[in-house]
């Protein structure tokens, strides 16, 4: 292939302002901000407009040029970047970041693919709406991102993840033809449900361009707290006694193990233990309310007096300022940053029934120990969704390298305990190139085949990011 | 095809009691409650498990026979009915009337295709959960027509359609094969999310022959408004006004034609005028709360009064005992049912942007009478969700006959303007026989398209319910 004139016909397709040069550009849109994977693209594109995307989707097309969407680079499966050896056009929607329209009357915004998460909130919050999605990296990660990858995050227990926030959306088919499936509709019965297809495809089908999304009422009371536990079982029965009391008000509920806490505090000078003693393993949870007086922290202060009084909670804090709230979030936030100070981590970001989550930690901790003498288990993640971000480090003060070699049998060894208990092996984060190898291990053979299916019916040459999600 | 050839290989598959004889059993299987599809089966079976769905699949598939799943038969777009000319395997799910497991703990239950809606809403009571799907056939339709479909119904607003409620799917594939996706997880990033494409697709890519459903916490607070309105823009101010101080405990809001009570009085005789005065519109309100001590009928009253107070309603009534409540909605189940004994009725069930339903409801009314002297609007729904059920009547004291030529010329009219104004034609009855034909005036090509390749990808022989959906 001819990167001139790969160069050259691209160019014709987006103008000069669509085609990045710059190597500073080029080297932040090839480098992941976790992991490494290695990458190299024939050419990147930044499209402004969808023509602009569909022009580039034909080019490529015709001439059997592999493409690969990537929104604000911030995933961790390596599914938006390109492939070493110059094959593939990375395709950046990140100039296309224009909010169409903002129908309060209709609760439903629409969004271009490369708008960042944050100001989609905001924009939300300036109209006296509530765009639920949340999580750590919504200051970077864009919405069609967000959508490829059907994104989870902190509110998902009350909100759904991204895939119930989407009314409609506007795909560039590898073929360049445009689906303009924008529809602000709350019902729709015509057939397949075709946007539920792209989300969560990881680019492998299409090229998302904008989204219809849909609004919630601003909450208007909140309440933050934090109770300490024995062990992730009294998390489930704190997670239910909650759930029965504060019903539809129960936004989040997270599961931090001590030792999160700990290498949190270690790494970030500022940070306090946020109780009086350490406790094994942390709650946290907050609830929300459109009723300004719905008395959420005197509920949310019955419940843990009853549960104290239970012994089914050692201790706890409840937000009484706003500031507190943001405190023992910001606290959440940096867990996934912390474990990257400590030499390797296995990262598996796994979902079971939510009454499994205590069976999976135990048995997971205990093959692994048995295996690995010494690895550290490092757990935290939403446990109302049945979702833990099950971290493993290697035994205190071994070099990481010696462990780095461990990875596949962790891998196995964690997975296959998900799958006995009936879960999955990518809960929020994908598969990208991170777990298409195993993915074929757990999943129904016919499951699989009707995605291959699926997938040559609608990429018949195959041009949409390959390398990723399929083996 | 020999007729006793093709009961012979079914009767192996399913044993006698799978197979049906009974002339009555066969005619209320070929009969719509409502409307009329000509209809007769090749043969009827009744499979009483998985393993003998695939049975039937593989024989079918093997033969070249085409099948055609039914629920309860209560649909009301022929997409549960065999064709005329008896070609047509079909496969009744109603023997698969297991509650496989209630996990409470989960907040799942996993229910069998042939399990009557009430009796998983019954089932979820009894457990203190709440099942949230609630439509007029709750006592006859099943729960995999209800998923087939991608019911509706009146807690839509605040719950979601069927789609929002399913975990896991188990469907027996075109082959027989049987793909296993009954998972209990709220979360699943593991590839394209198939049970997507089998909800909502009447019957047309496999068989639905069991489901996990979330449950929900039950409200234990509950309160009933129905007030008088002079147009459908009061009453979505009313609404507005509504989702704003209510929030998330809004949980339906449906729009009433005064016609539509009084076509009710006339025919049910126990039936009394809600309010002293009549009203051009009505709307019916519910919220629902978790709290007991939500007091959300001071919060509806205190909307009321401001509202009333605003010059935006007209009169009102606030139920004050549950009976009050169960009479309000018992009137609402009546509306669908009046107008059958009125003549003729031309249905539409449409849904645009909640912004544009008085927008559609005043063109719609103008255009029809403009073309068609006298014709009369009834006009109820779920106006919450954008979704208006528009019926239209013959002229008063004109014979149904006259009019009955008129149909295709109405709906084109009322379909028309949904188009224009952004909506859909089957908002949530789905297209079935009824609007297969009218389906490519609406849905972009390339969506056709895409929908036809998803055909052809999981059901290469066109063997699941042809003649539906699809032109």
């Amino acid at each position: 292939m001819d990167a001139e004139r790969v160069r050259a016909r691209l160019l014709e397709a987006v103008g000069p302002k669509g085609l990045v040069n710059d190597p500073a550009q080029l080297r932040a849109m090839s480098t992941p901000w976790r992991d490494s994977w290695p990458s190299e693209p024939l050419a990147v594109v930044m499209p402004g407009a969808t023509a602009e995307v569909s022009a580039v989707a034909r080019i490529c097309h015709e001439e059997g040029w592999p493409l690969v969407p990537q929104g604000g680079n911030t995933g961790v499966t390596g599914a938006g970047l390109s492939r070493p050896g110059g094959r593939d056009v990375l395709i950046s929607l990140k100039r296309m970041n224009r909010l169409r329209s903002m129908d309060a009357g209709d609760d439903i915004m629409v969004a271009e693919a490369g708008c960042i998460l944050a100001d989609l909130q905001a924009a939300a919050a300036a109209q006296e709406r509530f765009f639920p999605m949340s999580l750590g990296s919504q200051g970077s990660c864009t919405i069609g991102g967000n959508i490829a990858t059907n994104a989870g995050g902190i509110n998902a227990l009350r909100y759904g993840t991204m895939r119930q926030l989407v009314s409609g959306l506007e795909v560039v088919l590898p073929d360049g033809r445009v689906w303009d499936g924008l529809r602000k509709l709350r019902k729709d019965n015509t057939g397949y449900d075709l946007k539920h297809l792209f989300i969560g495809s990881e680019g492998t089908l299409g090229i998302i361009t904008a989204a219809a999304l849909f609004l919630s009422p601003r909450p208007r009371a909140r309440c933050t707290a934090l109770v300490g536990l024995e062990s992730p079982a009294m998390a489930l029965r704190w997670l239910r006694r909650l759930r029965h009391a504060m019903g539809e008000h129960l936004t989040a509920c997270e599961l931090i193990e001590r030792i999160c806490i700990e290498v949190a505090m270690r790494h970030q000078p500022g940070l306090r233990d946020p109780l009086a003693q350490p406790c094994p393993w942390y709650a946290l949870v907050e609830a929300g309310s459109c009723d300004e007086a719905a008395a959420l922290d005197e509920r949310i202060t019955a419940c843990f007096a009853a549960a104290l009084e239970a012994g089914e909670v050692l201790d706890g804090v409840i937000a009484t300022s706003l500031a507190q709230s943001d405190a023992l979030w910001a606290m959440r936030e940096m867990l996934a940053e912390g474990h990257r100070h400590e030499g390797i981590s296995f990262k598996h970001d796994v979902s079971v029934p939510v009454s499994q989550v205590p069976v999976f930690i135990d048995q997971a901790g205990e093959a692994l120990a048995a295996r690995f003498p010494g690895i550290r288990q490092f757990a935290f993640g939403h446990i109302g969704d049945g979702n833990i971000h099950y971290n493993s480090l290697q035994a205190a003060g071994e070099p990481a390298a010696d462990w780095a070699p461990r990875l596949p049998e962790v891998n196995r060894i964690v997975h296959d305990i998900v799958h006995r208990l009936g879960g999955s092996i990518s809960a929020e984060h994908g598969i990208g190139q991170l777990r298409r190898q195993e993915l074929p291990r757990y999943k129904p053979a016919v499951e699989l085949e009707m995605q291959q299916r699926i997938k040559a019916a609608l990429d018949p040459l195959g041009q949409m990011n390959p390398g990723k999600l399929f083996l």
